[in-house]
Formats: C-alpha cells, structure tokens, sequence
C-alpha cells in the first residue's frame, strides 16, 4: 500500500472539511452563538494542522492502486465523522462520543437518524452543521475533492468507483475530473432552485437551507421536531416531495438534458422503473390509509410524500406513518431497501439492482425451462457482461450476510423485532426512520453504545457500498507482505 | 413437452397415494373410525380410477426432459395435496377447501403449520394421515416411485434434480434408483429406531408414531395442542431433539458411515458447520433465557430442542417461544431461513448455500483488494465451479424476490409485521410456527383465503426449492411452439 500518498489525500480533505466548517461558524456568528463558532474553531484548526503535517508535499510516488482507493474512502469518511462530531462535544450540545458519532455518521451518510429526543433545542449552528454535511455526504466529499483539486486519471477513478452508488460507473465526461465538476454543478443548481422556491413559499431562509440540504443528499435531518410536517404546509409538502424524487434520479440524465439528448435521458429504464415503483406504491398506500385523512386528496399527498421520502432514503415526515395500517407499513419497508437509481445520492439497494435481480431471475428460469436458449440480460439497451452480473450478485450476498449479522448482534440491546430490524434496515439503507421505537417521531438515543457504533459502521458500509469499510476489517491488507512494485 | 409420459408418471403417483392411504384407513378402522374410513375410501377410489386412466399403458417415448421433470414434480406435489385434503372435506372435520389444502401442503412439505385451532379434538385417522404426510413428503414421492417402479437413470435424474434439496445432487450408486432405495431403507430405520425408543420410554405406539413420522420428515404436526410440551417429560425432549438433528444431516453422510468410510462422513464441512451453528445457537440462547428457567439444565434442555427444532425446519415445540426475550427470537427468526444440511429432509436456504455465501463473500473481498489474486472457492475439499457458484446466486436472488411478494401480499390481511414477516419466512421455509399470533401456540387459522393459498404456494415453492413451482407459471412453458424432436 502506498501509504505516503493514503496520508497526502487525507490531508487535504482536513483542509476541505476545515473549510467547510466556515459554513456552520458563520451561521453561528450571525445568529450570536459565540460559543459554537469556538466549538467550531479548535476542531477546523486542528484539521489545518493535520492537514499541513499529512499533505505539505506531494509524495513522489503518486500511484494509487484499487485498494488504496478503498482504504482512503474509508479513512476519509470515519474521520470526517470524528472531526464532525468534535464541535457537539466541545459544545456540550451532545456530550457523548458515542452519540455525537452517531450523528454525525448519519449526516454525512445522508441517513438522517438521529439520537436527538429535542432538536428544537439546539443551537442553530450545529443543526446547520449536522445539514450541511447531509450536503457534503451526498455527493461525495471526493468526488468534491476531484472537482477542486489537480488529480490524475488513474488514481482519482479508484475513488470515484468506490465513493459514487450503484453497480458501475458511467463517466459522463472523457475526463473525470470533468464529470466530477458537472455533477457537483448539477447538484449545486438544483439545491438552490430549491431554496428560492422554499423561499418564495413563505419559509424562512435558514429553514429552507436546512430542508434543501436534507432533500439534496437525501439525507432527511430536520431543524422541527415535527420534521417537514411541522409546517402544516401542502406547498412546502408538495415541494419537498418532488425535489426527493428529482435528487433519487441518477444525475447522469441530469447531465444528457443540459446536452439536449432528451431521448437518451427519458429512455432510461432505471427511471422508468422508479418512477413505476412510486406511482405504485403511493396509490395502493393512498387506498390503504384513505380512511385515516379527511379526504382522499390529503391521502394522495401524504401517501407521495412519505413513499417520495423513503424510496428515495431521505428520510422526511409528515406524518408518522408508523401509525399507518400494516399494508402500508410493509410497503414502506420494502421500499427502504429498494432505494433510488444508481448515481443519485440516495442509499439502499438501487432501482437498477432491483432490476438486475428480475431479470436475472427470468433469466435463470429461462435457462432451467429451455436447455438450449442462449438469452442474454439486457439493461438499459445494452447485454450485460458477466462481470456486472457477478458483481451484483455478489453484493447482494455481502448486503444480506452484513444485515443478518447487524440484526442478530442489535437485538442484544433488547427491543422489539420491528424496531430492531426496521432501525438496521434504516441505518443500512441510509434512509433515517424506521418504526416503533425509530419512528418517525422516535429517536435513536435509547440504544446502548455499543449498538449505536455498529449502526454507525451500518451506515458507513451502506453508503459506501460495503467494500471500502469491510476492506479496513481484512487481516490481509495490513499484513506485511514482500513488496511487489508491480501488483502494490 | 411429452403430455403423455408426464400423464403417466402422474397416474402411477396417483395409485401410490391410493395405496399410502391404506395406512390412515387401518388406523381409523382400529379406532372404530368408520366414518374415517369412509371419508378416506371415495378419495382412494377416485385416486385408483385416475390411475388406471392416465397409465394403463406406458406411452412409446419415454423421455423426460429437464422441463417435463419440473412439470411433473410440481403437478405431483399439488394434486397429491389437492387429494390428500379430500378427506378432510368429506369427514367435515375441516369443512373449507382453502384450510384442508393448506394443511395438507403443509403436511407433504414437511411445514407443519397448521390452521386447526383445537388438534386435540380431531379424529385419530385423519391426525394419523396428517402425520404420514410428514413422511412421505420427506424424502420425497417421487423418489419412493423411482425406489419402488422401473426408471431408467436418465429421466429419473430430472426428476431426482427437481426434489431433492440443495444445490448439488450426490449421486450415492452408479444407479439412481439403487440410490432412492437405499436413501429409503435408511430412512425407514431411522424412524423405527425413533419410534422404539420413544416406546421403551412411555409414549404410546400411536404418539410415538405420530412424533416420529413429524421428526423423521422434519414436518413438526403433533397431536397434542402444547406439541411436544405437552408431555412434560425430559426424556423424549432429548430424544426427538436429537433426533430432529440426525434428520437435518446429509443423509449421503449415513451412507458413508454404512460403508464404514467414517472419515468421510465426519469430515463434511456443512455437518460442522451446522454442529457449530446448533451450538452457538443454544448457548447464547441459553445465556439469554436462563433466568426465566428454573435451573440452567432446563434453560440449556429448552434451548437445544427449540434450536433443533427450527434449524431442522421441522416446528415442535416445549415451549412458547414466542414469550422469550428478543435475543433468543431473532436467533430462532435467521434459523429459520438458514435451515438444515442439503441432502436431508429439512427446508430453509440449507447450511451447505450459507458456507457458499459466506465464501464466495471472502473470494469477492479478496478479488477487490488484490486485482491479481486468483482464488477459487473450495467447498468440501473440492474447487466450486463457476455453474454451482452462478446457480446459488439465483437461487438466492429469487428466493428473496418471491420472499419480499409474499410478505407485500400477506400483508394486505393486515396483522402486524412480526407475525405477516414470520408467518411467510416460516411457511417459505418449511419450519411451522413462526411468531406472535401464529406462535408455536398459535395458528394460521385467522389468515383469508387467498393468504391461505399463497402460503401454501410458497411452502411447496420452498420444499420443492422454486424452480418446479415457477415453471408451471411460466407462460414460455405452456405456449404453443412448433416441436422439435431433439431439444423438446
């Protein structure tokens, strides 16, 4: 492993995040919380000095192999979170590591779970900073990294591959440093036509930053108790709702309507397939909980807007659908897993596995029913190679080892099963909400340390794929081992 | 597909299962059952009739084709299930179709859920055939005709395929209907074994018989309404659990030792898999519940039988396991699904695709930190090849796609996610009783019909481990094409 160059990386993204801590300090300083903007000022000047000790000279062997790229994403991630955590600490607004951890893993994961029982109470500049990096986490920090800084080709695709969701990579540009700057300008477009709008609504600037960066990254954390129901607005609801669905649209098809191939963009079948799954979903819930609203026109508002949040692993409420009757709680489950299209910044499994799983599926039985068809999966216009098909596969079969395990060691903790499983699912998933106990109305504080840190790892394999953080767990790669120039 | 021969594999099914209900007819008779009698002599006149129609003369071409097996082996286990519910009916001790065929497809696929809400109260010919389902769907039917009429290899082999669980077939003999017998004769004298010494202890012939049929097929009905608990007796708790393992284990292993190549038989990585799994499983669990026991012998006793019971997919119980702490249910809810060694009687994924799974999860790991590492994936001392590998997969993938359609379906009854999620994973997997309403105290009684039918759908799904049960689905399958001679 090329641990000079492991060492070069993190230290700029201390820098980054050092700079991105601005954000929240000036928030601070507006609103006259002085004791924040210092909770902030020990942790970024700290990052600047392990910043200036880990990258004031580039290493003169600048090759980054495959899992040096999975070790970085994973280091840069973990400590990102502890750095982010410090600012609660240093505050005394979350004393505990363990909780403090907890929540910044889920803002940056863009989960959105919370161990917070008052977020009413916090100070403005935290809750800005716990959004913020919702922000930051949904597109990915390196991705942020590629766009700002001078990176090869080489080196910087390992990273991409192992920070951006879902079963392959489209670069959208010939250069990669290219797309990464596309797409964070996508991103950076949409969230604040998403801000004016919230704005020209009636909310109030600092609600709205809050509400964009939670429905950007798909993240979900909200400054009310209430979350996006707190506003009892069918404008703000209808809003959100569509801008959630806008952020779980791989943003590639983004990047072909700014080209003009429309045709390219609408033929997608991954969209197509979400936006079936949705319709689906919020009219067979509209029908199930019909009885509960006061008429079916609020039924179909909330319905969307909760399938919206949860399809998408946002995470928002309006309402707390853990009330909601079993049909629909059992709709909302499964969609946790689902997720959104590959190459947004939701989590879950990803529209285009889904599809994957169906037609290998068909394929299989095809095969077993006809000895001699010779049938090819085809995605998205073109055949699938067995690689892909394998690496779907096998992910799958990691995803479900890792959840089991999770499940199994969270019920030490003692709760029921559906809050149990549905608070794995969600962390997993990178969603936020789960049911009972992990409502939507209900908080994460109630877990013992042990199980909120695993649920932190669950959502750091989540939104990264799994490979990254497993690869910090195998003896192999720490092992010392002759070095081999050519293979690293 | 060859109409005619799947016509007569089926007629000669149909005299069989004219002559197993023999059996339940002499019990009935010994118990002054006429009525009994009665109701089980229409549906063996009418099962004789259709024999003698579709296989008084053995068509010209005799070929079997992988998809005439699959459509055979499927046809089979319905109609046989469809039959064996007649005389429920007619008896009018389960008057509702939907209820007698559930209970028969959960007594033929070895599931033993039940919709009875009194078993005690049911006559003893009709238990007794309940029972002996168990049994025969066990080994399988289809394997007792080839044991038992003429078959050549080759369109035994796809019958073979379709019935027997697990990802390989071992072949024990060079000749597949030398292997069905012996795979028989052990069978059978195992279950003598069982029945004498739950004899010499004090039960009586017809419990025994009852219990060991309900052990030997992995089935779990009892007679009693508190299952095996109701006879508060330590010593056949130790017996049928023992027994409950030794029918979860590869019976090719049983063989070995017959051959006295005990080297081979002691030295299967799933037999020590599944050993470790029971016993990680009774000692966390016994840890768990021990304060709710009188003593640690009865935590440790309790622990092992329930543990046995669900990992073998067979359903007895001695106690009500749905009141223990959430540990000890969540263990038992990923027994469920992880099941018993291929090759047995048991249902669930078997322990020998849990190995794969987590193998083929290292191998993935490994391939992504050293690009260069060529490994293969041992099982049983031997590479797995690609074929094995691809195949677990979609086994998996459509497993859990079926597994998530039917929770969705089953929840539109509207009971509470713990007994929707286990009520289908129990069915799906053969065991019996899952959680809260249809605890082990509990039953299926309160399901609708359609939820009935799906239930029973996914408990022959899982027996028959999917693909027959698809088939007859597939539109492909039924569709008129223009015959070609050599590919069928």
């Amino acid at each position: 492993m090329n641990y000079k160059m492991v060492g070069f990386v993190l230290g700029r993204i201390f820098w980054i995040e050092a700079v991105l801590m601005l954000c929240p300090m000036a928030c601070s300083a507006l609103y006259g919380e002085w004791n924040i903007v210092l909770a902030f000022l020990w942790p970024a000047l700290a990052l600047t000095l392990l910043g200036i000790l880990l990258s004031h000279r580039q290493p003169r062997n600048t090759t980054i192999y495959a899992r040096d790229g999975l070790v970085i994403v994973a280091l840069v991630w973990v400590l990102m979170s502890v750095f982010g955590a410090l600012p609660f600490m240093i505050s005394g607004e979350i004393p505990s590591f363990f909780d403090a951890f907890f929540e910044m893993v889920s803002g940056f994961t863009t989960t959105g779970s919370t161990i917070l029982t008052d977020v009413e109470a916090m100070s403005k500049g935290l809750l800005f900073w716990r959004s913020f990096s919702h922000w930051v986490g949904g597109m990915g920090v390196l991705v942020f990294a590629m766009a700002i800084l001078p990176m090869t080709d080489g080196r910087a695709m390992h990273l991409m591959r192992a920070e951006v969701p879902g079963p392959t990579v489209g670069k959208i540009s010939s250069k990669l440093r290219d797309s990464a700057k596309i797409l964070y300008e996508i991103y950076f477009a949409l969230t604040v036509v998403e801000v004016v709008i919230l704005c020209v609504g009636g909310m109030p600037l600092y609600d709205a930053l809050i509400h964009s960066f939670g429905t950007a990254g798909t993240g979900g954390f909200s400054n009310r108790a209430l979350s996006v129901g707190a506003y009892q607005n069918p404008f703000f609801e209808v809003v959100i709702g569509v801008f959630m669905l806008l952020f779980g649209i791989n943003f590639n098809l983004y990047y072909f309507i700014l080209l003009r191939h429309f045709k390219e963009a609408f033929h997608s079948e991954e969209l197509r397939v979400y936006l079936g799954i949705v319709a689906f979903s919020t009219i067979t819930i509209t029908i199930n909980i019909a009885s509960l609203y006061d008429n079916v026109g609020t039924a179909l508002r909330t319905a969307f807007f909760q399938v919206a949040s949860i399809v998408t692993t946002t995470g928002y409420a309006t309402t707390d659908f853990n009330l909601w009757p079993n049909y629909s709680r059992t709709v909302l489950v499964l969609l946790i897993f689902i997720g959104a299209c590959a190459g947004s910044t939701a989590g879950g499994l990803k529209v285009s596995r889904i599809i994957i799983f169906f037609k290998a599926a068909r394929q299989d039985l095809n095969k077993m029913l006809h000895s001699h068809a010779i049938t090819s999966i085809r995605f998205e216009g073109k055949a699938l190679d067995e690689k892909t098909l394998r690496g779907v596969h096998n992910y799958f079969n990691i995803y479900m080892l890792l959840f089991s395990a999770s499940v199994l060691l969270a019920s030490l903790d003692g709760f029921d099963l559906v809050t149990t499983f549905t608070a794995v699912a969600t962390c997993f998933n990178n969603v936020g909400p789960g049911l009972e106990l992990v409502g939507p109305m209900g908080s994460f504080a109630d877990f013992s340390d042990p199980v909120k840190l695993l649920l932190s790892f669950d959502m750091l394999a989540g939104r990264l794929e799994l490979y990254p953080i497993l690869a910090l767990f195998s003896p192999r790669l720490w092992r010392k081992r002759p070095v081999n120039p050519l293979h690293g």
